[in-house]
């Protein structure tokens, strides 16, 4: 499958940093501020972006090795918590409410027949994975296939006039399923050794951490080490994961901003990002992880999140709540008047 | 001047964190979040929090010393920037629109005669300080007037329904007053040597820094350290702190939640805290700034904020930015579900 990503021409560059320049303000003091401004200008082509329709997806797929014990919870909570995405009493629900964000949620292969239901997309590719342990997780044409109903969903998004997106995930077992991914594409030799970026998910006690790195061994020691990408996500991703990667290429091929969450956001991102890299300058990171393979995951794509709020929630949640930093780039790029405008004196 | 300032009652706290604990999450998987509503529940002393009408307040004064070369910036530019907030047109005005804060500019001491105008309260209580480089920036009784004057302030923001109120500051030289009440007031043997604690303001190059260094050391060598904080403040201050440092004190008085944000604003913190410890628990850092003595203050105070943005602009901005995470900590905290009513399985 190949993806049509173009990135964003530079040529506006100098304009834009002219502009936020000349803002009532020393020069560079909104901080980060200053390059994501720039950074929506030049995915939007313009020195007036704006904001349309900003919408949280979360995807939830469950993982066959989430029964071999990687999980503090059991697998279950996979669909009672797309249960309560539903319902609207999740912590992404508040988040989003809060935001204005609209908020998807699909089922990408959850072990659960939901129906049809107001909110959801079935885009279910199986009741979960097969467990990796033993055996790859998915075959290639269920990867396939995730990897187009995500893209489908990014374009849907697009056409109904969004223009940002932020990711989120919901499946017990993922952030194992992240850190085996993380380890095959960054590699060892880059900081990612299966020890380091294999943490405490939901919240492993010692035991459990011990455990979940004895059991991921055994996953990578079943068969050498996939030579590519696609290889990888089938041998070791979730559907979900999966399909996320499909949406963000799906997103930057219709040049949507795209917010970046956590570890398994991250690990799709990954995935994507060694598919096709032009992804990488549509993607604003929205905060740092307290798993710890997520500062691996993000030296490797040269990443700088926004905020470190110690989350290790998943859901979209970091996405969301970095959602008003976004917005504030835009808005001081539009609305603050200049040196000229204001009559104020500059740097003597 | 005695405060009536009285900690939170930690009784509640357990019943608050059985409820931050009950949500659908795992165990301090939103991270700063938690604590954070933790103290906003035992601010408001409630296992439901509200924050009501929400308010920037910015104070602007003069500095003496500012015509003496320690800014990059002339002086006027204060009044220009008090003229830019009532137009509208300041970065501040704009993260306000945007997070829905009212946003009041007071005049504690600026170089100009601004009439009566809407949204600027008159609080003027001099036309800027003296030069502390020659003498001390102000008498015992315009530092009194500056202190119960934002008090005032504080006291008439609760009176008109507003639980939490941020603080922001414009004056052309602050910064070099912050410094000089940091080392004063945390002293060098705690890290706030007078090297450590002086930087680039709003932007001075490598000479303009040499030289502002060596103007407060002069403006230090002038006397021996005052004794205590108000005789720091007097020596040292500007009213746009002093009012701030009051204005901080009145609002911990009637239980608001303050939202602090950089340097400056921290520096009138140090006096507040000097006078009365017990604000502390009433304050929630916004932002770590790039002035590298905001770091020490934060450390004199034990206290780590929610983001670092590296932002150096002042204004409350930094206040304003982090509003969105105040909501959410109380939004989560207000209207997730726990395990129990969305039916999810706990921890295995």
């Amino acid at each position: 499958m190949d993806y049509a990503i173009t990135p964003p021409d530079q040529t506006i560059a100098t304009e834009l940093r002219h502009k936020i320049d000349r803002k009532t303000k020393p020069l560079g003091a909104l901080g980060r501020l200053e390059p994501l401004a720039l950074q929506i200008g030049l995915v939007q082509q313009t020195l007036t972006p704006e904001l349309r329709q900003p919408h949280i997806v979360v995807f939830a797929g469950d993982h066959g090795a989430a029964r071999a014990g990687v999980s503090a919870y059991p697998q279950d909570v996979t669909w009672q918590m797309v249960e309560n995405f539903l319902a609207g009493g999740a912590a992404i629900n508040v988040f989003s409410r809060q935001m204005g964000l609209g908020l998807t949620v699909v089922d990408a292969g959850v072990n659960h027949d939901f129906g049809k239901r107001t909110g959801l997309i079935d885009a279910k590719i199986a009741p979960g994975t097969a467990n990796y342990i033993e055996e790859a997780a998915m075959s290639a044409e269920q990867r396939d296939a995730a990897l187009q109903r995500g893209r489908e969903i990014a374009h849907a998004l697009a056409d109904n006039g969004c223009n940002c997106v932020g990711f989120g995930e919901m499946g017990i077992g993922n952030t194992a399923s992240a850190s085996l991914l993380t380890h095959c594409l960054v590699g060892a030799e880059r900081g990612a050794d299966l020890y380091t970026v294999t943490g405490r998910g939901t919240g492993l006690d010692d035991a459990g951490l011990i455990h979940k790195r004895a059991l991921l061994k055994q996953a990578l020691e079943r068969s050498d080490r996939p030579a590519d990408p696609l290889a990888v996500l089938a041998e070791y991703g979730g559907f979900e994961i999966a399909m996320m990667a499909g949406a963000m290429l799906g997103a930057a091929e219709r040049r949507m901003l795209v917010l970046i969450d956590g570890f398994i956001v991250t690990s799709a991102l990954l995935v994507a990002h060694a598919i096709d890299p032009n992804v990488l300058p549509y993607c604003v990171f929205a905060h740092r992880s307290q798993e710890p393979g997520h500062r691996v995951q993000l030296d490797h794509l040269l990443a700088e999140p926004l905020m470190s709020l110690d989350l290790r929630l998943g859901e979209g949640t970091g996405a969301a709540l970095a959602w008003p930093l976004v917005q504030a780039a835009v808005s001081f790029l539009n609305e603050m008047a200049s040196f000229e405008s204001a009559g104020v004196s500059d740097q003597g």
